[in-house]
Order: C-alpha cells, then sequence, then structure tokens
C-alpha cells in the first residue's frame, strides 16, 4: 500500500467554502471540507482515507486522554500566481513528527501516508488556498493515542489525521514579551523538542498570568537557572545585537522549528552574522541598556516572523527601537516571497503539491 | 443546580456485568455499565448526566489533541461485609483536581458534580464493586478540553467524565527499578506536582528502554543534576535506611500523593521514624552498599504499595534484602484494612458512599 491510489476517498457532497469570510479569518477556527485519517492497529498503520471533515468517535477511556500520547506539526501551503499550491519544506515537519512519535513511544507514519496523503487531500480542498497577500492554507497533522484503558501504558493503538484551515495571519498587534523567571516550558531530558500537546497545557497558566500583567507571550529561559533564553512556546526566538543576529542552538528542552532554520540560511545569505549559541538573560539586559540591542523577533510556521516591541525582567520593561528597517521586516517579506513562489527558491525549500 | 435530583440519569437497558470474569482482570481495562459527563460552556458547568457507557463525538480540533489540556485522578471505592460502598479521601482527590485545573488554565469543577456526581454514579453500578479480598472499584475523574480551534490558547470548551473499572492489583511480579540519569519526568516550575496527561506521555519512551533492559519502573530524578529522587512516575517512593522511612518533600515537580500522605500518618502512628527530605540517590547508594538500606517501595492508588526487588543505577545493580517482615507488607495490610473497612478507621479517611 503505497501510492496514491491506495487512498480511500470519499468526497463531501456539499461544500463550506461559500460560507466562509476569507478577509476575516480566525486562525485555526475554521477548516475545510475534508480530512485525512489513517489508523494504526495491530502493529500496522491501515488503509488512509479523506473524508468530509466531521467529528469522530473515541473511547472515554482513549489513552490521549489520559496519558497524552498526542502530537503535532504545524504547516503551510501557499497559492502562486499560477494557481499551483506550493508546500513549504515538506520532509522537515514530516522528519520532525517521526522524531516527536519516538520520543512519546508512537509509532512513526510512513512519509506515504503523510506526505502523499497530505498533497492529495490539498489537491480536493485546493479552493481553500487563496493566492491573495497573507493568505495560506494552515496544515495540522497529528497523532493521537486511540488505544482504550486506563492504566499507564503506551497505547497499542493510534490514529493520524490532517486538518486544514485557512489563514490569514498569526498575532496581530503590539506583542510584548516578559523573561520567565519562575515558570518553565520543558525538562532536561523532557519532551521539550518534541511537538507534542502536553507541551502547550503547561504554559497556559503562566501565560495567562503575563496576560493579566498586559504581556501576549513569554520568553522561557532554562527551568534550572532562568539565566539562558530559549523560546517562546509557539515560536523560537532571535535576538539582534547591533547587527548580529543570536538565537539559541536547539536541545532537548528547544524545538528544532522549520522557520527558525530557515531564517538562519536566509541571514547568512544576505550576509548578516549569525550566532547561534546560549543567549542569557543577563546579556540581553545589557544590550538593552546599552542600546545595543536592536531586535528581538519570534520565528514560527503560524506566525513566519513575529516582531517584539519589548520585554520585561524582573519587573523592567525594555522597550526596543523602532526602526525604519528591521531584519525581522526584510527576513519575512524574503521567507514569505519564496514561500509564495514570489521569489526564486534558491534552497529548494518549495515542494508542488 | 446542587443537589442530586438535579444529575440527569439515562439507566442502561443492559448490563455487561455477566460477561466480566472479576477473577482475572487487566487494570483499567474494563468499564462499568455507566459514566457521568459534564460539559463546561459558556463560561459556567452544564446539568450532570449519568448516562450508559460509551464512546462519544468529538471534533478533530479539539483542543485536548493538539494543547494537551487533560488531568484525572485515580481513586478507589471499596465494599465492606455489610455490601456498604466506601471512598477513601475523595476530599483529597477532589482538591488536588482542582489544583490541577489550574495549573493547566483549566475551570475548576464543582463539588457537587465532582463528589454528588461520583456517589450517584457509583450506587448505579454498584454491583460492579466486590467485597472480595484484593477487590476494589478503581475511579478514574477527568478532564479533558473539548473547545475547537488550532490556535495555541486555553479551550473554552471542557468536559469533565467519570468513569469505573473493577480492579484487583495493579502490578504483579518482582518490581525492578532504574534511578534516572537522563531522561526526566518534569521541569523546575513546569506541571509535574500536577496529574495531567502531558507527564506521563513523557515517560513512555525511558521507560520503554529501561523495560528493554529488565527493570520495570523508573525512579526519576531532579532534571538539572540528576543527584536528588523524586518519584516513580505512577507512585511516590519510600526508602527504608535502617529504620527510618525516607521520602522526598512535595514540590512543582512531584505529586501529591494521596497514599504517600497516607503511608506517612499511619508509619507514624505505628512509631515508624519518618523522615520528609530530600534523598539523594548517593545516599541510597551508599546505604545499598553498606547494608542499611533495607526496602524501597512506591505508594499510589493503584498499586497501593508496591515493593521493589532493588535498582539499578549507573550501571550496577543494587539487590535489596528480602526481608521476613516488612515496612511495605506491614503499612499495605494496614492501610488497605482501613480502606476495606476491616479495621478501625481512627484517621477519618473512609467516607460511606
Amino acid at each position: 500500500m503505497n501510492t496514491i491510489s491506495d487512498i480511500k476517498i470519499t468526497q463531501s457532497l456539499t461544500s463550506k467554502i461559500n460560507e466562509v469570510d476569507f478577509e476575516n479569518l480566525t486562525f485555526g477556527s475554521i477548516f475545510t471540507d475534508h480530512m485525512l485519517i489513517c489508523d494504526f492497529k495491530n502493529g500496522a498503520w491501515q488503509q488512509p482515507e479523506i473524508k468530509p471533515y466531521e467529528p469522530f468517535l473515541i473511547d472515554p477511556s482513549a489513552k490521549v486522554f489520559h496519558y497524552g500520547q498526542a502530537i503535532f506539526e504545524g504547516m503551510k501551503a501557499y497559492k502562486d500566481a499560477a494557481n499551483d499550491v506550493w508546500l513549504f519544506r515538506p520532509d522537515q515537519n514530516f522528519e520532525r513528527f517521526n522524531k516527536s512519535a519516538t520520543r512519546l513511544a508512537m509509532p512513526e507514519v510512513p512519509e506515504f501516508v503523510f506526505i502523499d496523503g497530505l498533497k492529495t487531500l490539498i489537491n480536493l480542498d485546493k479552493a481553500w488556498v487563496k493566492h491573495e497577500n497573507g493568505s495560506s492554507l494552515y496544515i495540522r497533522p497529528f497523532m493521537i493515542a486511540t488505544g482504550s484503558g486506563v492504566i499507564a501504558q503506551p497505547s497499542t493503538q493510534y490514529r493520524f489525521m490532517i486538518i486544514l484551515s485557512p489563514a490569514k495571519s498569526y498575532y496581530s498587534g503590539e506583542v510584548k514579551v516578559i523573561i520567565a523567571e519562575h515558570y518553565s516550558r520543558a525538562a532536561n531530558g523532557g519532551i521539550g523538542a518534541a511537538k507534542a500537546a502536553g507541551n502547550y497545557s503547561a504554559q497556559f497558566y503562566p501565560t495567562k498570568l503575563a496576560n493579566d500583567e498586559g504581556f501576549q507571550q513569554i520568553i522561557w529561559t532554562d527551568d534550572a537557572t532562568h539565566t539562558k533564553l530559549e523560546e517562546a512556546g509557539t515560536m523560537n526566538v532571535f535576538f539582534r545585537i547591533n547587527d548580529t543576529l543570536l538565537t539559541a542552538p536547539t536541545s532537548e528542552r528547544i524545538l528544532d522549528g522549520v522557520t527558525r532554520k530557515s531564517v538562519i540560511d536566509l541571514a547568512k545569505r544576505e550576509n548578516i552574522e549569525v550566532e547561534v549559541r546560549s543567549v542569557l538573560v543577563e546579556e540581553l539586559v545589557h544590550a538593552a541598556k546599552e542600546g545595543s540591542l536592536k531586535e528581538i523577533f519570534g520565528a514560527g510556521t503560524a506566525a513566519v516572523i513575529n516582531p517584539i516591541a519589548g520585554f520585561s525582567y524582573q519587573g523592567t520593561y525594555y522597550e526596543l527601537p523602532k526602526l525604519e528597517t528591521s531584519f525581522a521586516q526584510d527576513i519575512k517579506t524574503k521567507l514569505t516571497a519564496i514561500q509564495t513562489k514570489d521569489a526564486e527558491d534558491t534552497f529548494g525549500w518549495t515542494v508542488k503539491v
């Protein structure tokens, strides 16, 4: 079972597309007409199926509810001027998905199911991908443990799914961040590097506390000393000190972001000096005080590049300068142009659906 | 809405009870005829409902699948010789459940829904609780985020459920453990103290590696230095050095186990010296070498008390002595007798259903 004709397709009789206001989309809230499902049982992946997007039945004792075996990926597809649809580095997401699977003791998903399944699904819902500026199709492959039983052991049954959501942009408005001083996102030897559902639920309460103080996001630090800057939970983070771009190396605690590595490659091509190394909180504060800290921005699939207006640490707020031309804006423009095929893809990152 | 008559009850037309072999139960695999469901939406808990146990419909974008907002409790009910059913310290589980809810940015569940709902549910499935030696009813209250949307924000809709599973014993056979040297269960400032689904998925892969080496469980250590003994993931851990019982203090990384605190109280009543303090790995190894380490045992609702035969650290296996009379056995006997009402409950821990 490894050709596209092996995917069972049940087309939706009607489309919801005319009900959707594509100019006013709340990120991740509207889904296309179809979804992909592939179940793992008896030690093997079953036939993938594309069918109308709808709720599904699950047992109350399904292990995903009790023991959190759940992983996902975030990807985007773009439509070019010729109406062709393009994926951005899908091989990277596929590879990372299976790394997450291994870390959570879940089975690896075959490339046929993940990549060919995705392409087949997108082709069916191609009309949902718009060419308009800022439009994209957000792609959410995920896997959950569907085996039943409330004993703390890995499941023997899993469900892999892909759902699609038309998107404009992720964040709106000014983003101020707070540097984590008490709460943490990930442990040494933990699952921080996996795109695991459990990593996100841990962040909601501290983020709510930050929101209450007027900050939209948290920049997480290492849990042992809170002295090293790590990532922002839904984004990796870059710091521009003078004209050098700094970002933490990936580790067991930090997600190996696809946008992060693309930003590094793109910045290097633009002759921007990039240092991938541990960045200390005190270094950031010092740079902010002496004026050498020019920019902070997040990098992630949903937001692409998200400029940060300022950060708070130990009760002091450090406002970043408003720049005429910023690395964040320049890199975002160039990266988006590659993704949407408005610029030549010299890296070979884009893949036609 | 706060009396038992406000719970909507739909009784099952048939019972599965005659299909069940109560002498040969796999822990957590068989469920009783009914379950309790209570939904949270529009900022309020809705009417609780008891209905036949069955799968339910959920949206593929439900936040529990993507962002891991899922918490649970483990409790047990016992039937005494007079056919009355007793809960063990349900107030403790209720309190901890709501602490977990807060840490995961989920709404607190009202006492009426959790406690009165549970009692009503158990009364309906009372025939499933057996008086026979070692029998109990394992109770699994849990809450999941049912709101839809793939944006990393807390859900606005939740489902609280209680399911019941008849049980004999949790572990069988000799339990050997390995002391964690690389992998970790929880971060400082993380969610280790919450009974969150995500904490368990993180342990499956390292546990699988331990299983491959012939060990059934891992004793987790602090993630920063791996020098302090913490808990076993599904159990808290006690160490007996000479005649003193040692266990780690609860913290952000360690679950405040109900069995753990009951063991401490019971041991003190039996004039056993108990030290609640950080226990170092090197202290354990030293005690094992000099022969003062007499016992290690786990304490948790599912297993009650689980004696450990030996531990491995840095490639060396330390076998524990086989004792004629052990603290583990003595405490287990006395605790179980209180739970099953075979001994007087001087602590006021048992609550009649």
